[in-house]
C-alpha cells in the first residue's frame, strides 16, 4: 500500500477577509493556517501532501512547500466546486492504493487525534469516511443521512432538505477520506453538476459510495475543530481556540499562568516546569523558557531562549538571538537582540543590548546602550565577566570591556578596556552660582511686560 | 413640518456612581455617554436637541453644546419624574409640528438604526412609539400591554402587575417618540402623580394616547442597546459592548486583530485594510491608521496618524501630534509627541522625540532624546533627511541637524550641524589600570573587618 | 467556652500541580492559598488555627505562622484520609468546649460570610454543620442525604450511591464544623476504614452524629467558593474568580475600570474614589491609590503609594518604596524605586529614579538616570524643590541637587549643586564638514568593488 496522501484545498480567494494576502496564509499562533492543516496531517502520520491552489497563488504553494518540501502543487484553473478542486490533484492519487484525505486550508483547528481516528476507520475496512459534528444550530450545514441499518447513506444540503431532515443536528464538516486513490477516482468521475450553481460537489461521493455498497463511516469531531475561517472575525475566533489549547498545555506541564487569557503563545513555544508567567505576555515564534523562570507582565519575546530560573520583565523585549543563561536578570524597558547574557548577569533598566555578549555576573547600569550600528554596519560589543557598566553609558562597538573592568557612569566608551581597569569619559562639572535664579527672574520679568 | 427634536434627559445625579463627575459625563470609548446619545440621534437624522439637566450641572450642558452647538439646555428644578423632566423642555417643542424623541443621557448604546425605525413608524402614521425589548428576566421592568387587536394599550409597572402580566417578557425601555410637539404637550398635560412616589411618569402617556384612540406602536430593540448605566460596573459592561462593536467593525473592514478582546478603540478610531494589530493595544482619541500598517503589542496612541505600511511597537507611545509617514519604523520604548517622522525614517529604541521633524530615511539611534524643554519654553528640533543620530545622543533644542549629517554616539548637540557634517562632543577616554581590582579588594577587606 | 478553632488540612502533595512548591503555597492575588483560608477564618472571627502539614513541608507551616503567629502546626505522618488528618491535630481541640471548623488549604475562595453562617448554626444549637453546594453536574461529589424530617442524615459517596441518590444535586464541600472539640473527638474516634482505600473519612462523622441523635445542619455556599484547587488550570480559575471579586469591589467604591477584565489586583490593594484605571494595569502587593488618581495603561506597581490626583503612565513601573505625593506626574517608561516624589513634581519620560527624593515641582528631563549603585553599595540622590534636571543627565549618587538648581542636558553630575546654581558637564561640540558625505561615498565604493 502506498503512503497516505492529504489533498489540501487552498484555492479559495477569501474575499470576505478583505485582504491582499491569500486566505490560507493568514496566521494563527504565528503559523499560516495552511501550515496548521499540513502539520495536523503530518502528526497523524500523513506525510504526503497535494496542494490545490488558485491561479496566481504561487505564494500559497511556496508556503506549503516550506512545511512539506515534497508536496505536489496543483492549480485549479476554474473554481467549479470541491470535486473539481480535488480532481485537479488527480495525478497525485489516481491509480494509487494508499488512503486519500481531503482537507481544507481554511479549517486549521483539525486535531491529529481526529485524523488518526479517520485512518483507523479506513484500516478497519471503511471505503469512505466523513468527519461529522453535532451542531447546536445546524442551519446552513449539510446533514448526514443514515439508512435504517445506521449506515451513512448520503449528505443532504440544507436547501434540499425536508423539514424532518432539517431537524437533524449531525452535520457534515466537508472533511472526507477515501480507502484509496482508486476509490476516490472512481467516485469522483461520476459526480455531476446538475445543481443550482452548476458546480461539482465532493459531498455527492457519499451517496454514490453508499449506492455502490461501499462501507461508509462517520468520525465525530468536537465541532470546534472543523471551524472554517472565512473572515477576520472567524480568524480571531480560531486564534482564541488555538490559544486556549496552548495555554491549557502549558499549565498541564506545570507552568503557572496567573491570567491565561492574557498570555499569547506561538504554536512552537516551549515552556518548562514551575515557570511563572504574569499577565500580558506575548510569545512570538521560536521561544523556549526553561524550568523555574519568572516572566513578569508586559513582556514581548521572539526567537529567544530564557534559561532556568531567569527573572525577566516587566516590559522586557527579547528579539531574535537573545539568549539568557540560567539565573540571568533582565528588568524593565530592556531590549536584547542577538546577544548572550551569561549566568547571573544583570541588565535591569532602560537598556539596549544588541550584537553583544555579557559575561557572568556582569552588571549593566540603567540607561546603557550598546551602539552596535554606525550607520553602515553592525558591530559587536563584548562585556567581560564581573564587569560593571556605569549607568547611562554608551559602548561604541566594536569594543571590548575586560573581565572585572569598571566603566564610570555616563561614559562613551569607544576603545577597549583592559581587565580590571577603570575607564571613564567625563567633562569637568562646571557651575555658575545663582544662574538659575537669575534666569527665572528675567523670564518672569519678560512675561509680565 | 419642523425638524425632529431629541429631548435628552440628563438630570439624574447618579449617586451609585460614587463620583464627583455627573453621571452622563462618564466616558465610553473616549466620549461622554451624553455624546453617544446625541451622536446616535444625529446619525438618525435628528439634528435638534433639548437637554434637560439638574441644578448646578452646567458641565453637562456644556458637554452637550460641544456636540450639538444649537442645543437648548433646560434645568429641571425639582426632580419629580420623567414627565416632569420632559415638561422642563416644553419651550423646545410645544406647539411644534415636528416629531419629538425622548432619550436618556445614561442609555448610551442606542443605535441609530433603531431610532430610524422609530422615525419610520411616525412617518407611517403612528402618534406614539415606544422602544421595547425582550427580557430574559423581566423582573423590575415595566411590561408592555396590548389589546386584543395587538395595539399597544399601556405600560404596567412591575409593582402594579398581575401574575399574568408579570409573566410577560416584552418590556419598556423608557425611550419614546411622539408624532409632534403638540401630541406630546397634549398628553403630558394630563399625566398625574397619583402614585406611591408622587411623581409624574412619562410612561403614563401610552395609556392616555391609547384611550384617545391615537395610534401607538412598538419598535423592538436588541436589548443590549437600551442598557442603562447607573454604576461603575454597568459602565464597564457598556464599555465592553461598545468595544465589541468597534472591534467587529475594524475586522469587517479588513484589519486583523489577533486578540480582539485586548484591543481598545476610541469611538473615532480609523483603521485601514490589511492592518495587523497584535494583542494589547490602546487607541485613545483621534487616531488614524492607514492600510498595511503593523501594530505590535503594548502600544498606546492618542491624536496620532500612522501612515501606510508603518511598523510600530511593541511599547510605542504616540502622543498628540505624532505623524508617521508611510513606511516609517518606530520601535520599543519610544515616545513621540508633536513630531513628523518622514518616510522610511527609523526611531527604534528607547527614544523621546518631541516637537520635532525627522527627515526621510533618517536613523535615530537608541537612547536619543530631543531636549525640547529648557524649563521655560518648548523648542523645536529639526533632523534632516538621511541624517544619522548616534545612540544616547541629546539634541538640545532649538537645533537643526542637516541632511545627511552624522552625530557621534553619546553627543550633546546644542549647535546646528551642517548638511553632511560630522558632529561629536566627547571627552577623552581615561583609564586607570587595575583600579577596579584594587577597589574590589579594599571593599572586601573592609567588609571582613 | 474556649475560642473557635480552625483546623486547616494542608498535607496534600498536589502532584497534579507538577511543582516543587507545596500546593497550598501557590499564590492567588499575591497571597498563598493557605493565607486566603486563614484570612477568611480570621475575618469570620476564628482566630485560633491548627495546621496539618505533611512530612517535610516545613515551608507550609512557616507560611501559616506568618499569617497566624499563634497557630499550632501538626505533621500528619501517613496520609490515611481526612479523619486521620484531623486526628493529627487532636492536641489542639480534644477536651475543648469551643467550636472546631475543618477547612482545607486548597479551598481558598471560601467567604467569611459563609463561615459566619456556620458559626451561627452552631450557636443556634447545631452539633455538626456541613457546607453544601448545589452542583449543576454533581458527578464525582458526595451527596447530602436527608431523612423524612429533612434532617441531614449522612453523606453518600458517588461510588456507593443508588441511581436515585445520584440524581441528587446538593453536594458535600468537605468543609465541616463541630459544636466543640469534644464533639469532634467523640465522633472521629469511631470512624473506621472499612472501605476500598482503607482510609478514614471525616464525612463518616455526619452519619455517626445523626445516629447519635445530634443536631446536624447544612449551610449552603454559592458553589464557587468551595472550588478546590488541584491543578494549574484550577489555580487559574480560582485566580479569575478572586480577581472578579476585587474588581467589583473597586468599582463599587467608585473607581472606573475601563476594562475590568484586564486589571489585576492583589488581595491588599487599596483604591480610592474617582480613580480612573485604563486597561492593562497590574497591582502587585502593597499598593494604595488615593482619590482622583489617573492610571494609564500598561502600569506595573508593587509596594507603592500613589497620592491623590496623581497622573501616572502609561508604562510606569513603581517598585517597593515608590511614594508619589498628591499631584505628581509620572509618565512613560519610568521606573521608580525607594523614592519620594513630592507634590507637583514631574518625571515624565524614560527615567530611572532609585533611592532618591525629588522636591516639589521639580522637573526631571527625559532619559535622566539616578546612578544609585556604584557596584558596591547603594547611595542616595536628593533633588531639591523646583529643580530642573536637563534631559539625558546622570546623577551620580551620593549627590544633592539644590532647590531651584538647573542641570544642563546630558550632564554627568557627581558633585553637589548649590541652590539656584547651574551645573553642566559638556565637552566641546566638534565638527568635520563633509565627513559624513565622504564616508558614505567611500563605503559605497568599497561595496561596489
Amino acid at each position: 500500500m502506498t503512503q497516505a496522501l492529504a489533498v489540501v484545498l487552498a484555492a479559495g480567494k477569501g474575499t470576505r477577509m478583505k485582504s491582499d494576502l491569500p486566505k490560507v496564509l493568514h496566521r494563527l499562533a504565528g503559523a499560516p493556517m495552511l501550515a496548521h492543516v499540513l502539520g495536523a496531517a503530518a502528526s497523524a502520520g500523513v506525510k504526503r501532501a497535494a496542494l490545490v491552489i488558485g491561479p496566481g497563488m504561487e505564494a500559497v504553494g511556496e508556503a506549503g512547500l516550506s512545511v512539506v518540501p515534497e508536496a505536489q502543487v496543483f492549480v485549479q484553473a476554474d473554481q467549479m466546486g470541491t470535486a473539481d478542486a480535488v480532481k485537479s490533484a488527480a495525478p497525485a492519487y489516481e491509480g494509487a492504493d494508499g488512503p486519500v484525505l481531503v482537507l481544507y486550508g481554511d479549517t486549521p483547528l483539525l486535531r491529529p487525534e481526529t485524523l488518526k481516528a479517520v485512518l483507523g476507520e479506513l484500516e478497519a475496512g471503511a471505503d469512505l469516511v466523513v468527519i461529522g459534528f453535532e451542531a447546536a444550530d445546524p442551519t446552513g450545514y449539510g446533514r448526514l443521512l443514515f439508512d435504517d441499518k445506521s449506515r451513512l447513506a448520503g449528505i443532504r444540503e440544507e436547501k434540499d432538505a425536508t423539514a424532518a431532515e432539517r431537524a437533524l443536528t449531525l452535520c457534515n464538516s466537508g472533511i472526507m477520506a477515501f480507502r484509496s486513490g482508486k476509490t476516490l477516482s472512481g467516485l469522483i468521475a461520476r459526480i455531476g453538476n446538475d445543481n443550482a450553481k452548476g458546480e461539482y460537489y465532493l459531498t455527492d461521493a457519499v451517496g454514490l459510495a453508499y449506492q455502490d455498497g461501499l462501507q461508509t463511516r462517520v468520525v465525530l469531531s468536537n465541532g470546534e475543530e472543523v471551524l472554517g475561517v472565512n473572515s477576520r472575525s472567524e480568524l480571531a475566533v480560531a486564534e482564541a481556540l488555538i490559544q486556549r489549547r496552548l495555554r491549557a498545555a502549558a499549565m498541564e506541564q506545570g507552568a503557572t499562568l496567573i491570567a491565561p487569557e492574557t498570555v499569547f503563545f506561538s504554536y512552537d513555544t516551549v515552556i518548562g516546569r514551575d515557570v511563572l508567567i504574569e499577565p500580558n505576555v506575548i510569545f512570538g515564534l521560536g521561544v523556549a523558557i526553561e524550568d523555574g523562570a519568572t516572566i513578569k507582565g508586559f513582556c514581548h519575546f521572539e526567537q529567544a531562549r530564557i534559561g532556568a530560573n531567569v527573572t525577566i520583565g516587566p516590559y522586557a523585549r527579547l528579539r531574535p538571538g537573545a539568549d539568557l543563561a540560567p539565573g540571568a536578570h533582565v528588568g524593565n524597558f530592556v531590549e536584547i537582540k542577538n546577544a548572550h547574557i551569561a549566568e547571573g548577569a544583570k541588565v535591569n533598566h532602560l537598556t539596549y543590548i544588541g550584537d553583544a555578549t555579557v559575561g557572568a555576573k556582569a552588571n549593566i547600569g540603567a540607561g546603557t546602550i550598546t551602539c552596535n550600528y554606525d550607520g553602515f554596519a553592525k558591530h559587536k560589543t563584548e562585556i567581560g565577566a564581573g564587569a560593571f557598566i556605569g549607568s547611562n553609558s554608551s559602548l561604541v562597538a566594536p569594543v571590548k570591556i575586560g573581565d572585572g573592568a569598571y566603566v564610570g557612569s555616563g561614559s562613551v566608551i569607544s576603545k577597549d578596556v583592559p581587565d580590571d581597569a577603570l575607564a571613564v569619559t567625563r567633562a569637568k562639572q562646571e557651575e555658575r552660582a545663582g544662574w538659575a535664579a537669575k534666569v527665572r527672574e528675567r523670564r518672569s520679568r519678560d512675561k509680565s511686560k
